[in-house]
């Protein structure tokens, strides 16, 4: 184990500059003009999974952007397998003007590596990669059978991982899928995350009249659609922050007492949330605290809003069309069909007669709950105490990994969400951030975790 | 007078030709970078005036776009004066793709021309200038004084205007003021335009938090600032689409009976209304109809929306920002500083605590109401009546020529509306166009307003 570890110390130089190659390929996946970046990282990252000693390793082409899937299954059939899941692909840039630098140029300041995708989620998924590389150059081999899928489709959606996952459940066949792709409660508060919010996303569309009119000749007589589409939008939370589609709340599973509870313990002060943020208070559904409002009570934001003349000065224009993406975050047991349906049909109920209105549903992904006892979150405890000195907690995450829902579903695997970020990282914003600590770290606890592993969970 | 018909008629060729190169010039007055284009338009209009025979003309510089002014005093302090008014910059050209041929291309196609400012209001001013040319080629002399006051920052607000008439109330003293940048009511029904609505224009801007979240992380909590802004929005009016400003409708004079039986007269179809917007219906304040509503009401619209990810795709995006821009259209008499403060007083009241707001007023004019017994409306009944060979009727209008109200108020000299766009123009919008037989008809009737002025109107 100290030769384990002493690798790791020894090759922390090496392991920075790797990443860093990593971070600076803009795999922006939601852009689809940007696809050849996404395949260039994909073919990186497989080159540095087979330099890491895990040969067989390939690429596996979706309809969309490639998979990246690598296997080491050298401990035989009697020795449990870990499937390790992350993605390769980042959110966007804008607003570009607010990074202090450049998103695909890392650099480090007070102890934090500066990039898009620094902690979502190469930085993270890097960590197990390196674990693994470390395994084989000290031992020459894993104390567990490994699986690696790591999509580029995880920012838009995970539109093909599904369908991979369905098809090839006998290559994906394990006993624990682990991910790190969540954040820890605080700094130097190791967490383990049961359950995430699912998602469904939607873009509205709303048409008036058939071309741009002058608003002077036309005003007060046309419905104008960013009126309408204001409106419509205004009815979809009451002023207690209800969320007023119908049959919204209809299979939303209720806070237990332990769990509120246990919300109450953790550190939390709304007074450093709000300074951090630079609000004068949080706002949300009534009757719920902060955390329970994020972590385990849905929600509904709209993502971006597009109509008329957004240009410099003055256009004194009737716009013809407006549009809103709008996403709504999801608890157990709510399903995104369901949901996406029910928004849908309910905006098509409140648009008045004298425009034209056009839902699609952009994607979605449903809520997560994984058990807390299983002898894979055991490992993870004792791997993320041992490598960071800190017993770890138990918390919740409002984001979204769709697919976690899939595992379970289809590969009947509990989940270990291991995470390594932190709240302050910034992810989907200007001047996303990884603290090096945790990168360093991480690869420890990973190390350890396959450890671990293999000692707690026997296969039946 | 046939001398000067028959010269008008020999130079249609030439007189379109030089419309052209006017219209070629891409003067979009509203986009600060296109600042050169607009000073090049100034330029060659000030040519054209001198090759016109109005030697006495130049061009005045503001801070903002320069205004080309031209006198011809040669009728003496006897005879009358007529400053005519216009303006050589055109409104933005987006959605550019929606244009069937460029917008700074003109082109013919079925009796009209097409061009970005072909009807408003290059192509309407231009016939007064080529009117005048007319004259003085044909008798060396025109009938009445002329000033030509022709700005280039109409479409952001003639914000320099107002001061600059203020300053050389001498300069342009006279007897009536001539514009032509308003519509007839129908094509082959000339039109004298006696009030225009006036304008107040605003753009706000909410703040959330300092940055962009991740709706996922912080979904539920932290005031959405798009949310916020459409709700603001939703308050703007109630379902019977009245204002919700306070005190938005004091000064609001009300339609006379004599008004309203004026406008049931009018030759118009709320079906055929409908059909050439595409749209299953009006809407509009209860209670009047879409005439009065958009002549004599005032009226809200929102012109642009901007907030969150607005590119292709999924952004999973609490975004830290939202911004609008609203114009609200006045009716006499309301005073567009008095509303412009009732708005963002509004606006102010109704945030919620958890963002903050700010508003900007980008531009304003008061509405105008202009006597139609006036010996200038006179002139114009008769002019337009031999030029196109229908008697003119009376109407209103739902656009805003803020400067208007200016005249009134610092030279005293009522304002003759003889335009010659049609409802079909397309102004603000892809494919604005111009009929040809009003761009020559317009020639005839300016030539001739002239000359019965010069008989009807003498000075006292």
């Amino acid at each position: 184990m100290n030769n384990l570890i002493s690798f790791i110390e020894k090759n922390k130089e090496k392991h920075l500059e790797e990443l860093f190659e990593f971070l600076r390929i803009p795999s922006i996946s939601s852009v689809p003009d940007n696809a050849l970046h996404v395949r260039e990282c994909a073919l990186w990252l497989l080159e540095n999974i087979k330099n890491s000693g895990i040969e067989d390793c390939r690429i596996f082409e979706t309809e969309g952007h490639p998979i990246v899937y690598g296997q080491w299954l050298g401990a035989g059939d009697s020795a449990p397998t870990v499937l390790i899941y992350g993605h390769y692909d980042v959110q966007p840039v804008d607003p570009i003007e607010l990074w202090k630098t450049k998103p695909f140029e890392p650099s480090i300041r007070n102890g934090k590596i500066y990039a898009r995708g620094s902690s979502d989620d190469k930085g993270q998924v890097f960590t197990h990669i390196k674990a693994i590389e470390s395994h084989l150059s000290t031992f020459g081999r894993l104390p567990i059978n490994i699986k690696l899928l790591i999509e580029g489709e995880e920012e838009c959606g995970s539109n093909h991982l599904e369908d991979f996952i369905k098809d090839n459940k006998e290559l994906l066949r394990c006993d624990t899928v682990l991910v790190s792709d969540t954040e820890w409660f605080a700094e130097g508060l190791p967490s383990i995350c049961y359950s995430l919010r699912g998602i469904s996303y939607i873009e509205v569309f709303v048409t008036g009249p058939n071309r741009d009119l002058h608003s002077g000749t036309f005003g007060g007589a046309v419905d104008n659609p960013i009126f309408v589409l204001a409106n419509m939008i205004a009815k979809l939370k009451d002023e207690y922050g209800r969320i007023q589609i119908p049959g919204f709340y209809d299979d939303v599973l209720e806070l237990t007492i332990e769990e509120r509870e246990g919300f109450k313990k953790l550190p939390f002060s709304e007074k450093e949330y709000c300074d951090d943020l630079e609000v004068d208070g949080v706002n949300g559904e009534f009757g719920y605290t902060t955390l329970e409002r994020t972590w385990a009570r849905p929600s509904l934001d709209i993502n971006g809003f597009n109509g008329g003349y957004i240009g410099e000065g003055a256009k004194t224009v009737l716009p013809s069309t407006a549009s809103a993406k709008i996403s709504m975050r999801l608890v157990p047991h709510q399903n995104y069909y369901d949901i996406s349906e029910k928004i849908t049909k309910y905006l098509m109920s409140i648009a008045p007669p004298t425009v034209k209105v056009k839902v699609n549903t952009l994607h979605g992904g449903n809520p997560v709950l994984v058990p807390r006892d299983s002898c894979g979150v055991k490992a993870a405890m004792l791997a993320l105490e041992s490598a960071f000195g800190t017993k770890p907690v138990f918390m919740r995450e409002g984001g979204s990994i769709p697919i976690v829902s899939t595992f379970l579903s289809e590969l009947e695997s509990p989940t270990v969400l291991m995470g390594l970020g932190l709240p302050s990282d910034n992810i989907h914003s200007p001047n996303e951030s990884f603290a090096i600590d945790n990168f360093y770290g991480g690869i420890k606890s990973s190390a350890i975790f396959f450890d671990e592993y293999s000692k707690i969970c026997k296969t039946d």
